[in-house]
């Protein structure tokens, strides 16, 4: 069995999603959530909890492969900066987990879960909670972590197919 | 005593330099360097190298203080995204290892340094070295982070004298 875990990085507020793949590429979801840091903080207390929460969640469901979404580079270089700073943990903690990443551009998540490539959020999120038979996904971050899993169960059962 | 590390980061080039503050406010270089990530490396894996790098050097030297120069936001946003990589990694492994981050502006750290804010890559090299009496800093990230951690060393004594 494969767990996939799939995860929407940002300073403010970081989605995590683990998904299994299950008998006849079935998705089970297993659990996820919304990591939170309050901006009051200072920025390596900010980084230091989605590290470690990051590392509490790989911890407990073990997963075997990653999805995260391919960043959207703002137009404001300092906005670019701080996005970057969420993502550089993700990245150095799947490294340090030997998690191989998989990236995905945001337009072919949408379009894979919704058939729309260019699919809101309440799109999103409705698509997502079928996808999986739960109604337990009330965060934007969460359904987008989620979606980027699905979307990488999908990519990689089709190439099983090819 | 009261040991700084200086910090310049860099997904390619990490300098990083110690030193100590003696009696009468004398500086003392214990050690520097440059960690170097091979563009050909995954992102991952060069932000996990430049993480573990900088945990060696910190375990090994045990600072007080830390010193990173305030981050020149790129006008190119992918710049600005890789440039946070790294400073992400250095940020974290501050906070995971109590050390306060002290930030300073490049133009203050070159004025602190050689008496001139605009001064060349050169002058502060050349500077650095006459400061710390050593004439084996080769390479500019080195330069650049043991300036830093000067600069921190000046502006803490002269609060201390206020």
């Amino acid at each position: 069995m494969v767990k996939i875990i799939g995860l929407d990085p940002g300073i403010s507020k970081t989605g995590w999603a683990i998904i299994s793949l299950e008998e006849k590429n079935n998705i089970k979801f297993l659990g996820g959530g919304t990591i939170s840091t309050d901006g009051k903080l200072g920025t390596g207390e900010r980084l230091y909890i989605i590290f470690e929460q990051l590392k509490k969640v790989i911890f407990l469901y073990s997963p075997n492969e990653a999805a995260v979404e391919k960043i959207f580079v703002n137009k404001n270089p300092k906005s670019s900066l701080t996005l970057g700073y969420a993502r550089a943990i993700a990245i150095l903690i799947l490294r340090m987990t030997d998690l191989p990443m998989n990236e995905y551009d945001a337009n072919y998540i949408k379009k894979s879960i919704t058939g729309n490539g260019h699919a809101d959020k309440d799109q999103i999120i409705f698509m997502v909670k079928q996808i999986v038979k739960s109604s337990n996904i009330k965060c934007h971050h969460t359904a987008d972590a989620l979606a980027t899993a699905i979307c990488h169960a999908y990519t990689r059962s089709s190439c099983f197919i090819e």
